[in-house]
């Protein structure tokens, strides 16, 4: 078959937490008959290599750069895959290649794109204490890159105002020291101290971090680019257990008829 | 080894969106090694049946019971798998467990519990149309079974006025007709009549569905109580495409200064 008759396709695959137990069996499967994948390169370095299958890793503030090389790719005829760490759709690559692909070539509409979801950081995280996001909740992005900050800041005041929990991503990085303590700062003036407040990294990983804390004592130097943080409700309750993790968990019944 | 001797584990499996290839590795181990899987009833239907597995069905209404009688076989000394489809995390029966964790004998606490996160359906349903939750949304259960209509149309105020994408949980169901309307009523007194609205069910399944609208024509009568739809923000976007379904995003970049 010519490459020319070839239709290629673009498969853009969550890889989940981190942990390889943790891809789905499509996902695992997109990467097995991927032709090429392109990826940050720490994610690309999850993967086990396989003959055949070219790799193509770039820096995480690349993604444009990325998306259209790869969309370039499987125009060409090829099977490609672009990785994501957690799910594609959740402040990651599938909207740099819906971006791309909407102020690209015409060419780029005709590719058979296929986005294979993930079990994205706040999920992982929740699912090691409980189920803090029990209830109605919301994910925020502490980047103040891509939207000013004071429209996060309002963004803030209306979720915790309206008693969602809220999941913070992308919360510190060596740009954006300050951030993530301001957050705390304004959620505390609407939020009673003793709220609990979850910090995860790296679920299933060696190097897994989880603390359980409350928003009167929630260390923002703890995090770093990789952390995920779930501040609770007002309605969020802490289960103490012997000896293990406590539970953390929003009620599926509403018991604040106030709030 | 005796049953006093054995410590009991209850794990809390999210199944995906329904398509047997969104499980991830470590859900189909969990329930590869439990003794016993408690569930509502279409869930354990989804998963192949195994020599000397017992499975106990009941109603999506019996959570608390079937939460009571899981542990309750855990701290006898068995391997014990409740299931929940998508993620356990998502008003789904992880918050159930801790609750009756809190409320239970002590004994319960010393169960050994793993919640084993799943992709939740706004992830599926989001993968199928593009990246409609790249920026920041929120996850909203419509059902005022458990808490009361009137917060609800707060926390729709405070999430669209915001500018978070919306995933809507539980629209509809016989005994709940009329909130769903209700819900777009009030979600058309502050977002444009173009914003995109996806209507999403059964994602991998046989019988599934998707369509992309507007909010101004979302047709309330088209979901049932095993629909998802996301209403997304005044940033997000709908690109065509010949032939395919248009993709549906939210960019990474925020364009509107004054939203």
């Amino acid at each position: 078959m010519s490459v020319e008759a070839r239709q290629g396709r673009l498969s853009v695959v969550g890889l989940g937490p981190g942990d390889p137990s943790c891809l789905t069996a499509e996902a695992r499967d997109a990467l097995a008959a991927a032709d090429a994948i392109y990826g940050y390169g720490p994610y690309l370095d999850r993967l086990p290599p396989r003959s055949g299958q070219m790799r193509y890793a770039s820096d995480n503030r690349q993604e444009i750069l990325r998306a259209q090389a790869a969309l370039r790719h499987a125009t060409d005829g090829a099977a490609v895959a672009v990785v994501s760490g957690g799910d594609p759709g959740v402040f990651a690559m599938a909207a740099t290649i819906c971006e791309v692909v909407e102020t690209g070539p015409d060419s780029w509409r005709a590719v058979d794109i296929a986005i294979v979801p993930g079990v994205t950081a706040m999920l992982a995280v929740a699912a090691r204490v409980g189920a803090p996001l029990g209830h109605d909740f919301c994910a925020l992005s502490l980047s103040d890159n891509l939207k000013p900050w004071d429209l996060i800041e309002r963004r803030i005041d209306a979720v915790a105002g309206a008693g969602f929990v809220i999941a913070l991503y992308n919360p510190t990085s060596h740009a954006r020291p300050w951030q993530l303590g301001a957050a705390f700062d304004r959620l505390r003036r609407c939020l009673p101290a003793p709220t609990p407040v979850v910090f995860g990294r790296a679920v299933g990983r060696m190097d897994e971090d989880i603390m359980v804390t409350t928003l009167a004592e929630a260390p923002s130097a703890r995090a770093d680019m990789a952390t995920l943080i779930i501040v609770g409700s007002a309605e969020t309750r802490i289960v103490a257990r012997p000896g293990r993790l406590p539970l953390v968990y929003t009620p599926r019944t509403h018991q604040c008829a106030s709030a």
